[in-house]
């Protein structure tokens, strides 16, 4: 056991793509040890390297709330839950015949205009390195054939389609993308699950019966990189058999080796067990994290689903969206960042817009993205809205900045320069003229007449401290 | 144990009607020994009284199918199973979009018309002493809230109405008919059902997971006294746990007193195991059958379910539902009739018609019906078109002629007069006038000039042997 | 003489379909002048003959209002109209969304099993001499492609057909009924018709381009021997200029031979001007009429158009309908009897069985029907329930029994016999004994034992007076 | 004169919103006569004033071609006209059933977030100074309750509202933008102008009781100041009555003294005849023209009405139309950009960020724009990419630079300078350096650091020849 503490102590240094260490770490650990079915156990994982070194993900959220595609994608709870939204209720009242049901939503799921090469391209063009698609959201209708929700699903009605599937094979034929799943645990109606929480959560024919044996199917069947859990708040971890679904995860799954998940796993559960953090939607500290972390956000700031009423000012703009990047990674986070289809399967331009112009800022920028590792400083002391990364054990320091002075010069206040220091911009040619501070602490950058990019400016700093 | 033994030879022999035996039977059935879950356990319970002496039901089947209303009720599998039905394929082609799917008829399934008062009202002018309607068809959709087919229900889709419970209430409030329900065993398209045939039904799953916790919750919620069990070829009866089911049915059920069961309980059980026999559809053997059976057929001759290009040819006459209740009843069965009512709730006026005309064909002639037995012949040797009933211990015998002489005079061959003999028509005042046969054997009885009723008339012979 | 020969030739030259003998009869006995648009000259205009031997027709009320086939046929006046129908209020509110229009019916008027050979060979079953279907109701809709209602026909909505054009076509081509079309001149919420009203009928924007060029349209395209005009009350017939449609129609048109109109054309003209009359709906008055007229009527009691609430006892029984044709035709009135199809373009069986119950009675008793004439009663004055109708100047009487006696004997008030008077009944073989009443008046039948029919029967008298 | 004045009081009298002042000034200006329906005298109307100083407006395309939202607004021509564009045959083939007409569309034009008030609200944010609203298009279906297009019009089909009436109480209470009205002449498919097209347009039923009576509703209900006149082309302005509708328009509408029209009156009018010329869409000839001319064109590079297939690819980016602008006002013309809105009534974020876009540009840039006029050289002989407008009797002139040079200098060749020249860029305070060409004749520009805009940047050269 010593000998394998090492090896992974190893690994851990050199996560990742190291072909030998790789190969050696899963025989031995197949061979020799199995994770077990409790957190001490599980969280001793160490996350797959792939999934730190991305920093930027897609999320999409998809389903038959994506028909009426309004308010958010909460509809059916809003409309008949506990506590009504009145703004829902009422745009039923105004559109639908009084007997109207949700489920009647399920055939105007049509999805014809769903091209899932199309989609692949946009996300590839986006810099995005995973994506993360809704298997199934709260409603409970599932985006595959499932056998555990029969007429429930995107095979028997509306898309008639596999619409993991589809998605699946595109992202894999044409992109080096890794392909995650989403999957909500609870389902807001399932009489199973109501049943189950009436009982106190003692009983769990709802997970035995629908919960589990779907999240089997689609870790078999899709192979998924990344199997996000939600939904997961009103129950224990042990009434969702998460440390039992995680073992086998880890252990038999086709993905063991190279799968991530994030902490839903339970009430109590998040930022503390699983694979990588989340807290809260739009997570985003603002502070260096130990433990790795997501932020996931949406580019329509209210809704994660399509929502049809949603005007310009509810879009981010790639002002907002570069910051949120910046300060996401530079406080060790990746960024989630959602679209929501349509409910005949587009990608309305303004999200494809979002999506492209943040590939054209990767392209110049990607370098203080991909693979980068959070600095000894996430932000700027002197200068408000510049955010640090760092590569090849700080060596190198990027420094992005969010506004472009009026006077063309920009002042750091961190970075320690010496005789050996260059800055260039990341898109420019050429170094860029500084001055050192007071004491060689901080430093006055003067910035090129052109701008590589239309948005936030990435600094290199070479040789500081 | 013996003495048992002995009771149970003594009700066979005189099943069902004897009130002090049944009593004593159940009583000491209740308290002291429960049926086990094998057929020589289960076959030997007697059938509950009120059955054997209904004789005639109405079927019910409604459904999913009920919308399209197209062929018949097994649309889905003749659109999409493994041998299409060319008509049916065409139907959808030229009237559906390309994309239909059979879950989308789901919405359409309004029942807006559905007034369960009305249809009580109706069953109740018919002369029906029980019905039996459809809670799960061969599709799977469930007539009632069912926990265990989420979305793929009348309360989640469709009519958003229990369609079971209003039906179940409206019968008790308003008739003293028995209220029984047909169930499915196996669905078409169930992808656990397939998994499981697939396994040689050495898994069983779907019926774990579907239906017997369906059975359960129909037996509970509504309290059915008839339990028709359908669908069941495909699998042994060990598949289905039918005996399990049956036992907790007769030992622990709400109905455990009252309920009667047909024999559709698995491969090889019909004819054989179960409560009453209903061999194939449409069974009319014309003969004497040793143990309780039933005919179920349909008034529309082609389907159960409402088949919209029915022509009025292909709905049953009157003198076609009097020579079979009539052929039927003699031979010791009971007809289960069926109607099927429209995708908005509605039953016809074509089957209303039907059902009121056999109303007041009952009303005039009931009295050769209900709580009838069997005579020692059938049918007559002489004429044809005569059935034979028979009460209180053969003292009163009646004949059913279906076709009314054209000289008014009928021959029967079978009944042996004395002078003693009286005989009389049914509905009509007075004794009408007969001559014996040679010998006394048959006689030839002359008919009133009035006929009260329209189709098959009895004559009720006293004193006869 | 001569000049009109020449005419006739040149006529037979143009007309290959009509026989020369035939044309020669007709202008001759119409003379050669032509109407003028007064209703002293059309009013004058001989009713053609087949019209009165026809004596029984059937009326079909098919259009968008078939789509909800609710209440009746006025559903969308009921709906938006100037005194709103609750329930028809409720009915929407109940089943719709809040901005469903009428005109969104259009598309689900779908027609897809509409077959107008079936129909042909149903209104020929029944023993119909003549039909007449609405071309188009109040509603506005026309049932043909129609260049003054575009996007509002059912060529451009809904069935994408000609249905009129088709039933023409199945009617000419199976069987020898006389093919008519119903017209309403006023529309409820066409915006030019309501302009005019405004002005107080003194402009006719809508007349000229609407209301005339679609009877034009219809008389040309399809050649209707009858055309029935309704709607026409809240105007004078100046407004519709009716007297200009008629001498074009009695002159000019394809169908000036044959055609036969009625008496709706303008406020005031019911009961005094046009063809033969119609007085008001069900116009059945019980009393010999001096001019030719028809009791327009229906099977379901409350409504011309199909009616899904319809139960069994709002339709009428073929007791009622045999009456009420016996009073009719006694009465020198034809019977024209509606049915409504459904929107998917059926008659349903209830309908289908009155109509073939209909032909079943003809069969038996259209000799007392067809090509008869009033007698010199109509009804019996000792016995209620008979009515009259003779033929060969009244050598053939015929009392149409409508209740059997139950003694089997029929007392006759009005008839004198002789001794050369025989009786029969039709459909009976042989002459039935009778006694004359006293001093010759009046007569005393004997019926036979089997009755030839199952609702009203007739017996011939000969040699009375 | 004095009677003319007694004629101004009398108007006066009874035109109770027009300023005394205004209308004598106008009428003054326009002389006493009427104009007379032919070409001479119509094409003499000078063009009010308004419109050349507007330059920017938006053209609006919205009708039941945004339901299937496919190809184009060409939808119905292409599916069902004398050439069947494939694309578009397909896609009804695979997304409707075989019976669906493209009446059946109506319905599913539902606007339920049809919000005029946002519209404009969006609109004027552009600094769009017009809009142009299409009443019909060629499908026929009119945006307005018009008496001639009854049950195809948005108040009896589908969204139930006055689309027109809203956007025009919209508009006027919340913007200055001058509301003008598109409609279409001729109707694909409309059977009465297949008619008189059949017989070489001597006859003329469709104009006379569909065309001009459909024009004259809209002029007088909502007083557009733009007729723009479409579909013509088929039939010459004889047919159309265009003279006749024109002279109407001008001498007795209620907007004679603001409303201008374009010059599509029928074949052979195009730049001959009529107000401003539009040649064909996108006209854009890039040399200055002697007539006043319009450029309409649109966002989505393929379509007018909203296609739901295009990608980001087929907008135009702010690059493409700020080129295009500064090319038609150049020019001399105007620029007319279409936007087209969802079936459920939204503008989607992309257009509203293009016209969002365009307002923060002419925020910067706008007085290069309105009210300008076009140079002595339309663009520079020495750049590419630069396009000049003056004012002020050129004392101002305005160079559109639409490509920043990577030495921030910019040569421009047609300029002569002088010592009181000064050079400033709109939004940029302070003037710029520059150095005069040999002998005088052109300038080098120094353009500042920072950039008052993201694309296409003016120089206001002041002091040039």
């Amino acid at each position: 056991m010593l000998s394998l503490s090492v090896l992974y102590a190893f690994l851990f240094l050199y996560s990742g793509q190291l072909l030998f260490g790789l190969l050696l770490a899963e025989t031995e650990s197949r061979s020799v040890k199995k994770y077990t079915p409790n957190w001490d156990s599980l969280d001793a994982r160490p996350l797959p390297s792939w999934y730190d070194e991305s920093k930027f993900g897609i999320f999409i959220h998809w389903g038959v709330f994506s028909v009426p595609s309004f308010n958010n994608e909460w509809f059916w709870w809003q409309w008949k839950g506990t506590k009504p939204v009145q703004k829902v209720v009422n745009f039923m009242k105004q559109n639908y015949d009084p007997n109207f049901l949700y489920a009647d939503f399920g055939p105007q799921f049509t999805a014809e205009f769903y091209n899932a090469t199309e989609w692949a391209d946009v996300f590839k063009a986006s810099g995005a390195k995973y994506i993360v698609f809704t298997s199934k959201h709260h409603e409970g209708f599932t985006n595959w054939p499932s056998k555990h929700s029969w007429n429930w699903n995107s095979m028997d009605v509306g898309p008639k389609r596999d619409l993991i599937g589809e998605l699946a094979t595109a992202i894999r034929a044409n992109t080096d993308i890794h392909f995650g799943l989403y999957h909500s645990r609870f389902e807001w109606f399932h009489p199973l699950y109501l049943e189950d929480k009436k009982n106190g959560f003692k009983t769990n024919t709802f997970v035995e019966q629908v919960s589990q044996p779907e999240l089997h199917e689609i870790v078999t069947a899709y192979k998924p990189e990344v199997v996000w859990s939600d939904g997961d708040q009103e129950a224990p971890d042990t009434y969702w058999n998460s440390t039992g679904f995680l073992a086998w995860l880890y252990n038999d799954s086709p993905v063991k080796n190279n799968v991530v998940t994030n902490d839903r796993w339970g009430k109590g559960c998040r930022n503390h067990h699983g694979g990588y953090y989340t807290g809260h939607d739009r997570y985003n500290p603002g502070t260096l994290q130990k433990h790795k972390w997501e932020n996931c956000m949406t580019i329509d700031k209210r809704s994660w689903g399509y929502r049809r009423e949603a005007p310009l000012a509810d879009y981010l703009t790639m002002d907002d969206i570069t910051q949120i990047l910046a300060e996401t990674v530079s406080c060790g986070g990746n960024l989630l960042m959602n679209v929501g289809p349509t409910h005949d399967g587009r990608i309305v331009p303004i999200f494809e817009e979002r999506l492209r112009q943040m590939g054209s800022w990767m392209e110049v920028n990607g370098e203080a993205i991909y693979k980068s590792k959070p600095w000894r400083a996430q932000n700027d002391t002197m200068t408000k809205g510049i955010w640090y990364t760092s590569k090849d054990n700080a060596t190198s320091v990027y420094a992005i900045v969010l506004d472009w002075p009026s006077n063309n010069q920009i002042s750091l206040g961190v970075p320690t320069t010496s005789s050996q220091t260059t800055i260039t911009m990341l898109g420019n040619q050429g170094n860029l003229q500084w001055k050192a501070g007071a004491g060689g602490a901080g430093v006055v950058v003067t910035l090129p007449a052109m701008r590589p990019c239309d948005w936030a400016w990435v600094l290199k700093l070479q040789h500081v401290k």
